[in-house]
């Protein structure tokens, strides 16, 4: 067999004068680390996804290299460690630009209203970075928050009873300075009819039932909430609030959509 | 080129004595016709698995004629067209048992409770049909019903309000007579709290909240619920029964499971 | 029963000075109509959103109005109706700015190459726009085109042999003038190592194999062949382009992205 | 408020008679800990289901308390834990059967066959267990393996190249005695063209490539070929084995099924 066959990536593209914004790899998974706000580790598991912008002048890329940085950073691949990364995947590819994405559940101990019982909740997060010649270092922080909502509408048109959902707050922001994704769950969950909880005891139960009957929220008013809290963080640039609430009584959803000009 | 070329699917096999339950293709997505309770058509989309048994004698099987009998009933791909399609199948293939699965969504029109304003509700539906030597037609018949469920204990709680949701019931039945869809999906839609509707306006919301507040149901009674109003019908041979709710202070679900023995 | 009940949409919201960008209805699924080239209609079945924006006066959005618009225009909800229904949502929202995204299967009869044997191929479709004050009409389409892609370097490497395996070429547009989907379906198609086939008989098989093995292309070369056509038709004001290839050898996807500027 | 309720759960239910068959909660994530054949401890993520039966005589469930059992078990949440776990249910429930769903990602690590190249792949698993007084413990284990298949008919068509694609061998077993995964993907990964690899090297993919065209299997090969290779293991009571092929030439997948009898 020939090693020696011709490197094709390095040749010269077949179509001219065309740069590529982005080649690498998509939906590896693979096992990462979070630190959470009290500073402690949390092993998930994420779907990667590692890019590099390619200059005109070349046909292809060496994807195998992605895995190679993915592997010698291994037990530290974590949000923390991203620039670094970054800066491999630049330099290993002698690219202009480098963008990693992770997608990862992460879990919040959280604290029964009534009963203090534990437990965890888990939210959907996503990170996305990228690191350039002119960019410099870019981070969007992605969650998405479970949350109820209950209709202020249907609530007014009886004497008792409202319709009532699961829902979810997704956030994207891009800020100057960092940020425990921690508080932003919290913002997130108390502009809404009530918080979600993997355990509620009797008592609890009772007082959520009671908490959201007496907050109700149109999608409206909980996109506007978020938005509002938002507003007022000087250290955020930029940010994205969608809510959807998966209407009990249809079958399709609500939404409400706010982006920082 | 050659074409021939030794036909390796009529060859033997490279392992020997052993028989194939199900071979052939999947997730085939093609436009199909369903048949309404009014005996009117509609057009809707497909996904496709059509299988045949394999004896130990054969390599192979000839995906490309499962399409070419897709292509002869192109207009007439229905529900009702099952068992001949079926015949056709194991005619051409000369197979012992021929499998069709049909995945489509299904469209009934309902009417608000006040207003009568009629709309589009979408079911899944799932047709899951079979034809051997041995075992004859077999026909099981699935369908997603999504519905709200309020929370009886919830609303013990509470002087007012209660959590409620949406979900979904799923059934699966085997029958000895043919049976609408649409009664299927009255059964189960009286089971719940309240149906679902796309469009309510003012006064129906009114009506659906207050019905919902005074139905209310956990998964548990819903499930018997329908496994009763299944026993009786006697043309029933075989069902199954799962409720989802989606509950609305979690973020996980609640389910309830039963099968005819 | 009080219908003389607060109408709360109407109100002024709890959080003052926010407009919303994106208020409505999202995930429903209702039968639509397409038209295809040869101007017949194709019935199908979408997932639709329908949005307004929201001033920052006004607390809530009548969400049942959107279903009524799509109820009123039933049996003519096809891609070319947009604009109109666009224009109903402002007047009866009085809103400044309206948007409707339809997604749906749509599909395209292509021909075996040799045996000529016809057969439909799906294609995932998005259509994307909105109507406001300022911005006029917009329409954004969206397709995905399953493809296949042989490695030129796993080709170089090896006398016979080369792996390959199915991708997708997903291309958003936005166009001066109107443009048939077969159309973009077909450049997208040319631009892979092979077009894929619902049936292949056995000539068909052998001329796409030999086919696909006479053309090797890594995503970088598929993006930069579709970029660089669409760079030439003049009526196109903006593109991205995206490719996976679900790689035979990883478990990972390769991928490549261009946006014209 | 009163929370001398009513408890409703364990009053009478509505409809009279009717055991059913699993009751409880869905689609809880949560982290837990997977053992490898190393017996090295490894950190994943759960989508967790947990099940009672529940008699006639009582209406509902206590939900919270699958929850807090879980909280129980916290850092033991692992395979090998399951039967006390569902010991614990049982008595927690006072309940007949009891019965616990695991499915998540576990990662084994591979060798590149000539560069050596360490890197981690992703199998998706899943467990399902269940406790009863008649039916004693019983222990289901699935695993997905993510394979090449490489056609032999194409290959046959043609001087060099042929088709090849991605597939899936998606395995269940029961067995009397404990097993590795890890012996399961190992004989799973034998069975198709070519196992797969996140990381392969020039040197690599040449020998990968060579391997695939040199073993061209069909999809009934492969479920053959596992078939055999588990029925030669004593120790496993059931089985069943599913190969889904993503096949590079059309949009659809091939398929084929054997079930232990």
């Amino acid at each position: 067999m020939n090693l020696k066959a011709r490197d094709i990536h390095n040749e010269n593209p077949l179509v001219k004068g065309i740069e590529i914004d982005k080649v690498g790899i998509k939906n590896l998974k693979y096992p990462i680390t979070a630190f959470d706000k009290k500073e402690k580790k949390q092993s998930t598991v994420a779907t990667i996804n590692m890019y590099v912008s390619l200059p005109k002048e070349f046909r292809g890329t060496h994807m195998s290299r992605f895995v190679e940085i993915l592997n010698k950073y291994k037990d530290t691949i974590a949000v923390r460690n991203m620039k670094p990364m970054l800066e491999s995947v630049r330099k290993k590819f002698s690219a202009d630009s480098a963008h990693i994405e992770l997608l990862f559940p992460y879990f919040i101990e959280k604290t029964a209203p009534c009963s203090k019982a534990k437990s965890l909740m888990e939210y959907e997060c996503e990170v996305i970075c990228s690191l350039s010649e002119k960019g410099g270092f870019n981070f969007t922080l992605g969650v998405k928050i479970p949350i109820a909502t209950l209709c202020p509408c249907s609530k007014e048109l009886v004497k008792k009873g409202a319709h009532n959902q699961r829902g979810k707050i997704i956030i994207f922001i891009k800020s100057k300075k960092f940020f425990w994704l921690e508080d932003v769950v919290k913002i997130a969950e108390n502009c809404a009819s009530t918080s979600l909880y993997s355990i509620l005891k009797r008592e609890d139960e009772q007082f959520v039932t009671k908490w959201a009957y007496e907050h109700p929220v149109f999608v409206e008013d909980v996109v506007r909430n978020v938005a509002q809290k938002l507003d007022k963080l000087s250290d955020i640039n930029w940010y994205s609030v969608e809510v959807e609430s998966y209407e009990s009584i249809h079958n399709h959803d609500a939404y409400a959509f706010i982006e920082k000009k």
